[in-house]
């Protein structure tokens, strides 16, 4: 890693403007002193947010961005007209070297669609993927793809599991995460062909990660392993089901503390310790899904996030570039292709008669 | 329907033998006094429970088999066996016209594979689906496919439309159900080819559903649409996400209320409360999966089902057989054909253009 690595941030995509931007900016900078800011967007405006941040100021530069992209712009239009936006000149600025990493709670698409044609994908990978943790019952889970990609074939899935891996290994702290792929059943005849042919790729290749197999939707909450390697679609599916579940549970669990004066006061007495369950699944605190796969780090933060939502999607960014995850990802690709295991079409049936 | 439709109960699929499967039969029948049953497995252990069930006695059948499909048998394996067992015999009672419908707390795959081969698939229906409701924070809602199918084209979601907005009107008794397509996104550019001509065949059609587009994964517990229509892949990871989520947040809670005496007091003020939310997403209230689009009823129930779990499946097979879902489902199906939209290929995107 550089010795002081420089972080773009759009300071235009999210719903709080540059106002949470630039506080997001300082909550960063003093858990990563080292870290520097280029702030893009409203010169004036961010300049303005910049004088409440006085410690800020001297490791942040603003680049002034005349344009800002839309949540209602299509990906096409983003991209033609990246160039004079906070966000095209956030990922130009990874691409140009003068940072490392870009940040933005901007439009999902639109930045996916530049982040590709700006940065290109790395060597070894065909398709980036979007990453993100998820909590369990025990520590995070890494699951990806989580909607960069539609369709993925067997290369694709096995290209996640290096990507997920090497993320876990980083952001996690896992030395040999435990790797499973993501079905309808966890004996080996399950599922699609993609699916069978990537998990006898993965059970016999050599990487630094334990792969366990097959693991159904039940167990994504476990926590019994650290990366869940999908789809886009089901992945997209599967983490907004999870997350609207959430919602339910905790929608239906509110209604009932108010059904009457004795449970009212039953959720007083207990509020401590519903506050450590929201903490334990606090969206804010598992802000910052990134698009791996690509020659830079572009980490999206989610357009409501608050000031420490959005400090932690940098913190993210932060600890990738530290980790220095692209040398992770294309050395375990090297490996994976030198070595590459020899595997019938069948074999993933073969070997589970 | 028959005056008195007889169904068919293997005794022997689920994890409590027959001594849940005869007190479940009681039960059922309290409720629908005119169901009969013939009751398939071991007849000497099915004799020793009726012993214990006297109203039942007179309605029921036993049907000896001297053999048994285990949990561990392959599809395969146990269609070669169906001829000896409960669960074969059962469903080839169906097919015989001497039972309406069949239950089985048995081997999911092998149920499958039975009924399709022995009961056949509806006229108009390509493959089967499995479907069940979901709790949601208002009524619950019809989900399919939850895993019959892989991989699905645009068929086999346009059918699995029509068949669930019938299961919808059947068992829910929502008279024209709001049906969506499962997608990552609301747009209609979103998604794979097959659910948009899927969704342009839907807004066009001229079926007794009001069809709302496609909907995203945390609205699936918002129960804002009656039925959700996916292939088996994604229904079946939704569904097991959204079990899974369950059980971690109520796991978190409980965890939580354990935390310190103030809340474990907070806890017993809430008991009833917390109980209200239990009976709102309770899996025995929400138990018994439909196989639907064959010739014949096959409900699924859960393996570990308790007696009322398993009646609340016998009641929803009760329920299809009494609201005749064949004669709708090949009723709108017919009309569907006759009136068929003209769309072309790419009317989902140009629409959204």
């Amino acid at each position: 890693m550089t010795d002081r690595p420089v972080l773009a941030l759009d300071c235009m995509g999210g719903d709080g403007g540059p106002a949470v931007a630039v506080a997001a900016a300082e909550v960063a900078q003093e858990r990563y002193p080292r870290l520097q800011f280029r702030l893009y967007g409203d010169e004036a405006a961010i300049r303005a947010q910049l004088g409440k941040a006085p410690r800020l100021a001297g490791g942040a530069t603003i680049v002034h961005s005349a344009d800002v992209i839309l949540g209602t712009d299509k990906p096409s239009a983003a991209i033609r007209r990246a160039r004079t936006t906070s966000m095209g000149m956030g990922v130009a600025a990874v691409q140009a070297g003068e940072a490392q990493a870009m940040v933005s709670a901007g439009n999902t698409g639109a930045l996916m669609a530049i982040a590709k044609l700006t940065l290109r994908t790395m060597p070894g990978i065909d398709r980036p993927a979007l990453v993100a943790l998820m909590p369990t019952l025990k520590n995070d889970s890494v699951v990806l793809d989580l909607g960069a990609n539609v369709e993925c074939d067997t290369e694709n899935l096995v290209q996640f599991a290096v990507m997920g891996a090497a993320f876990a290994r980083t952001v996690l702290g896992v030395a040999r995460p435990r790797v499973a792929l993501l079905n309808i059943g966890e004996e080996e005849l399950k599922g699609t062909e993609e699916l069978k042919m990537a998990a006898a790729l993965l059970r016999e290749a050599d990487l630094p990660m334990v792969f366990t197999g097959f693991v159904e939707g039940d167990k994504i909450g476990q926590g019994d392993v650290d990366v869940i390697v999908t789809d886009g679609f089901t992945g997209n599916v599967a983490l907004k089901t999870a997350e609207g579940t959430g919602r339910l549970v905790t929608g239906l669990l509110a209604q009932s503390f108010r059904s009457s004066w004795l449970s009212s006061l039953g959720y007083l007495l207990s509020r401590g310790a519903l506050r450590a369950l929201a903490r334990h699944l606090d969206p804010e605190a598992h802000n910052g899904a990134v698009f791996l796969g690509l020659n830079g780090v572009v980490v999206k933060s989610h357009g409501g996030a608050t000031v420490r939502g959005l400090a932690h999607a940098i913190g993210v960014a932060h600890d990738l570039v530290a980790g220095d995850i692209a040398r992770r990802i294309g050395a375990d690709l090297d490996n994976f292709r030198e070595h590459r295991p020899v595997v019938a079409a069948n074999d993933g049936a073969a070997s589970a008669a």
